[in-house]
């Protein structure tokens, strides 16, 4: 059982809290019974499980510790001062994992089917976790990151992805590579813009198709709208004149959903 | 102009940061352009202005700062570190207010006309700014915060309503005296549940409501249930089990919208 809390190796943990540390590493930090599961069943590269007895309260974490065992994971024993060092949560529950980066390449992934979420340049980790969460919730098929902005694998994406972040293929790429990219790829590509643009109930959505977002800020930048298939709008009658991100990719997908799984009613 | 970051009036200022100083001053703190800009417009109690020359480059914050001077409202000029010691943003404009809470009782609220939400227990300050910022863009009328929970004058719950705390009435209350104050209302109360209950889709919303919405981690507890005169639940074929509350509530606030402000082509 490790019980210093300057061990090299937990320094090494804690330090996976900043990009940096996440680049070099090729790794992540995942915290909570409910993400490990997700990571667990989704074949994400967990190299390693840490937990501390002390904190380990529930039968179900116990039996994800023995199922991560079976399965060839090292596991570290670490004392509940240590465990609460690397832990990012009040009342942290004793389980905490390792996981391989998934890096993956938007040019070596030739076809896009179902739905996707394309980012560009989103700011908040948390909208970026939420939109996961919302994206796998209507089936929807992967996600791509455009150009600067947060990364997925940030301790607050991770733990508002509700594990969608194992669900969920994420991609990373410029800007400008997404436009060559959206050139060389003919599919629909529908942009969400704040402007005299079709109401977004309106729009006829593909089967297979990106929804594309731009940042909190900014909105989609000028060269990114140019590249869209469609371009749609969310009505507002009030006094705000535009919504969270993350909100209004959650309207935007629950009404493609309803295009794609009518109910008879409507 | 005050120069020290210790003069006790900015101390008291930093302390709003604290629901407990919120509580016993009754002011909370708004900082940026279009938060100050809606309170201003929505007649709010803006008790103060505070403002550094040195940072407010805008023309459009000059103006603000003369347009409260011209209302009557107390200005207060500080140094730059004054402000960034009371600022709560990276990048500070230079212009921040304190505004006096408007508490209101529902029980005194005899009549609830038009679409309103009520949030059970909600935890997140930001999930709760982002619904005031949804419900006033599709035309909303009013928020009940329901039993424990964060509170709309939160630093984070204001800056995540885009100036919507200044243009949706908000109240609180118990839980049992919602109870209590719905047996003597009737109007239609939708609860959102995870379960088996009907889509949320095929429910007819009335034009007066409340949409009700339980806690991040909870939900809706039985006995909020119990007085709803509608149950809904938001389909999900992936594999969370959940969505983000305010994702889920601007979902459901824009089906409604939906029902209420048809497009022709649907």
């Amino acid at each position: 059982m490790i019980t210093s809390t300057s061990n090299p190796h937990i320094k090494e943990i804690r330090k996976l809290s900043q990009r940096k540390y996440r680049r070099e590493s090729g790794l992540f930090y995942v915290e909570g019974l409910r993400p490990i599961t997700s990571a667990l069943n989704h074949a994400a590269q967990v190299t390693e499980l840490i937990y501390c007895p002390e904190l380990l309260e529930s039968e179900f974490g116990w039996e994800l510790l023995q199922r991560a065992q079976q399965q060839g994971i090292a596991t570290l024993e670490v004392s509940r001062p240590v465990f609460e060092s690397i832990s990012l949560k009040e009342g942290p529950q004793g389980l905490a994992t390792l996981v391989r980066q998934n890096v993956r390449d938007l040019n070596a992934h030739t076809e896009v089917q179902g739905l996707w979420v394309a980012l560009e340049g989103v700011q908040d980790p948390g909208n970026l976790g939420s939109v996961l969460r919302t994206l796998d919730a209507i089936g929807g098929s992967g996600m791509v990151l455009v150009g600067d902005g947060t990364d997925a694998t940030h301790p607050t994406s991770v733990r508002a992805s509700m594990g969608a972040i194992f669900t969920i293929p994420v991609f990373q790429t410029s800007l400008d590579d997404f436009i060559t990219w959206k050139k060389n790829h003919p599919i629909g590509l529908v942009g969400a813009v704040c402007g005299d643009v079709p109401d977004y109930r309106s729009y006829n959505y593909e089967r297979d198709m990106l929804l594309f977002m731009g940042s909190e800020q900014k909105g989609l930048p000028p060269q990114a709208q140019a590249v869209c298939t469609g371009l749609v709008t969310i009505p507002m009658i009030g006094s705000v004149d535009s919504l969270n991100l993350a909100n209004a990719t959650s309207v935007l997908l629950y009404e493609i959903f309803d295009q794609l799984h009518p109910l008879r009613k409507k």
